[in-house]
């Protein structure tokens, strides 16, 4: 489809041909930036009766989405430690897997997640290979259990077991702790489905060398490393912050490599942590989101809220909550991704969206952060000069704007934040989701990477749940 | 003044009020985005004959300028070593002081450029105190060069002397070496023209600790450190490469860092030294200054080519050079900068433009890519969504555009590349240039930071020396 709109910082007006990114061209239809105006569209019909009877109590939600907000504004998450998953996880059961997304059975899950529980049980010594441990999987013989329920997140797949090394990440405002795992590089990993010879003996290298080398990094250095810093500093230097990453992972080497200068560490294991983490431009994603985590549940349980404090997703269903409705999961399908593939890879081989790192768009930064990373489209396909948009879109979307995080390119406006499922659903425009995709069949890794939306459902379903508590 | 401008990407028309900066005012007025249409300028009186000479001939033209760009976009700057510049400047005599910008006698020094003179007589041993030392330059017992006839450039003053170390770029494909001291940090510099105790300290730590360790570390690199592919990729993360390095400085420290945990080299030299570069945001502008000189070295010397390989100033005068005019200068007077002063600061401050580091802007860097660096108004003042209008400005006074440097904002077209003294001449279009504001009293060190544009009296002088040569 075409788009036209005026473009003065280009040139001169010019024609928005969407090339690619159907995504692009929704945020160009619902963002205040058209040419055609299409008002607001009708609120879906089932949410009628919800919304007649939050209606009332307006004020209340207003207030408590100020409350929320305010929580969002002020974390101040600082990477703590880094510690393994059962020192890290309070109970944790040595049989337990955490996975990304809202809960979901061995019977329901995608091949990338199935792909990653096959591996994870692998690399903690229960099956000795594939077939024995999706058996085991199969009759019941290990636990399950989202990601958000403990603390954590985890990108893609998100399978977390007791033996791999997290990151910690404390927000000592609000008394919260974020953890996630280390990132495992691109192409071919456990997160993406992968579980063959070489994402094992990785696990394991991380495990045994890396784990400890940045722990002890961690632990030198001179004070907790402040990641509301951080990413506003990549804001500042064309990351978003969920698939745009190389400042990101550079503020943090600048962080971490000074400091294996000195501490008192096996040298050999210091000098193939450096080169592992320095290989890898999305190194930092995972502290990222850890800090993402601490900080959005600083904002939960506020009641009358319509902020929305987790996104997140399982490859086969969407799942979120808002801070107004406490623990409880709305879901819908995973959305489909509309990106980029990696040579040989097409849309037939593309897995529905999954992954716990919509947790950055719920904090202000990812999809929400675009106009920052105009280059991310030659990862995630479309127009550069359309990043902006799909940021000016979210604002219809949100509640507040950050005031840590800021876009250069809109003259230091700060990031939409605090995603309003009210609004969501009054506006029509869905949150974008920026993030990678993964192989539908267990076993393949990562095959692309784009955009998407959650479904409008889920944000219903949110509403339709926050107005039963002012019944 | 107001302009109004059409500014789709921002989501609405928006008055564009220039609060600050009259250049950005004037990249409005002359660049393809004004509203109000101004036209060509006419070519200034005094080189309509130049120009009439030239016209017969501007096929050569043409043809020279095309082989001098493509000395420009296939230039491979590497990082090969550190070495202090009596070693790496053939026939450098030991007191002989390097300086910016075309030649200039110390009775028309300027003030921060006789503060660093002073400070370099001193570091070299040759004085005791500042009234010795100037006296010693006074009496002529002292020799002085342009940078720039001795294959190196230098920052603000670019005083280089012979016990300091420098960075040494080749361009292996035309077999030049490009030469730049290592960055001192902000403030208080010899560069600015300071020559207090805590200067001269810092110097004489550069040479005996900084020096050796970066020089061991460079020496330790696996292969040659790709400049070229370093500031494109620093283009994609928010410098310009001028007066914004932070991702610069980054990308260095990536490479760099972990060698140092490698090296075979007094630990606590090598911790230190990396405590120092990592402090600097600006550390980065070295190498790349080195590279960017290498780059232009290549263009040089083509008959017939009005391409422009070198615009330095020595804080007195701007001074540059013609490819087709060979190692002559042409002169006008520093111009005045236009910005944002550190705190106690004011334009009564500032002394005129000086500085090599325009040999960024040489290359298709620094204010010719400022599109990508749209937080640098916070260095230099403007709007940030004014930062396009200045790149987008310059394609009217340039050849090309580069192969490599490219802008994700504009969908990467590559930054405007070749400066043409015709077309400088023609369109009134003056290159734009970034830069920092020494105090004009020696002595005192950076007092701020902004735009400036070199005088059009050099670029008529240009353009009548090459008409002679078609003579």
């Amino acid at each position: 489809m075409t788009n036209t709109m005026s473009a003065g910082a280009l040139g001169a007006p010019v024609e928005a041909v969407n090339i690619g990114l159907e995504m692009f061209a929704e945020s160009l239809r619902t963002s205040a930036v058209e040419v055609t105006s299409v008002g607001w569209r009708p609120s879906p019909a089932e949410v009628q009766g919800a919304l007649d009877t939050i209606a009332p109590h307006l004020g209340r939600v207003r207030a408590a989405n100020d409350i929320v907000v305010e929580r969002l504004q002020s974390a101040e998450p600082r990477l703590v430690d880094v510690l393994v998953a059962r020192e890290a996880i309070d109970g944790l059961g040595e049989r337990t897997f955490l996975h990304a997304g809202p809960p979901v059975d061995w019977a329901d899950m995608c091949g990338p997640l199935r792909g990653a529980v096959i591996g994870a049980i692998m690399f903690e010594g229960l099956a000795d290979d594939p077939e024995a441990a999706e058996a085991m999987a199969a009759r019941g013989e290990v636990d399950f259990a989202p990601c958000h329920e403990h603390g954590a997140v985890g990108p893609m797949a998100g399978v977390v077991s007791p033996s791999m090394p997290m990151w910690v990440v404390d927000d000592a405002v609000h008394g919260t702790r974020g953890l996630c795992t280390l990132n495992e590089g691109l192409g071919k990993t456990l997160r993406h489905g992968a579980y063959d010879e070489g994402v094992l003996t990785r696990l394991a290298w991380m495990r045994d060398v890396l784990g400890p080398a940045v722990q002890a990094t961690v632990r030198g250095l001179s004070a907790p490393l402040d990641l509301r810093g951080l990413a506003a500093g990549a804001l500042q230097m064309g990351d978003e912050c969920h698939n745009r990453l190389r400042a990101s992972t550079s503020l943090l080497l600048r962080e971490l490599l000074p400091v294996m200068l000195e501490i008192d560490h096996p040298r050999e294991a210091v000098i193939e942590a450096a080169r592992f983490m320095n290989s890898n431009d999305h190194f930092g994603l995972n502290p990222i989101m850890a800090g993402a985590k601490a900080t959005a549940d600083a904002a939960r349980d506020v009641p009358g809220s319509s902020i929305v404090t987790a996104m997140a997703r399982n490859g086969t269903e969407f799942g979120m909550r808002l801070s107004g409705t406490g623990d409880r999961w709305f879901t819908g399908p995973a959305g489909v991704i509309d990106g980029l593939f990696l040579p040989g890879y097409g849309p037939e081989d593309a897995n529905p969206d999954i992954g716990d790192s919509t947790i950055t768009e719920t904090v202000g930064l990812g999809a929400f952060a675009m106009a920052a990373a105009p280059a991310i489209v030659k990862f995630i396909g479309g127009r550069a000069s359309e990043a902006s948009l799909a940021t000016l879109a979210m604002y219809d979307a949100t509640w507040s704007e950050s005031r840590s995080y800021q876009l250069a390119v809109l003259d230091f406006r700060g990031t939409p934040l605090g995603i309003d499922a009210l609004e969501v659903v009054h506006s029509g425009v869905l949150p974008i989701i920026n993030t990678g995709i993964a192989g539908r069949v267990a076993g393949t890794g990562q095959v692309g990477a784009g955009l998407t939306k959650p479904p409008m459902g889920a944000f219903t379903d949110a509403v339709t749940a926050l107005a039963a508590t002012f019944a």
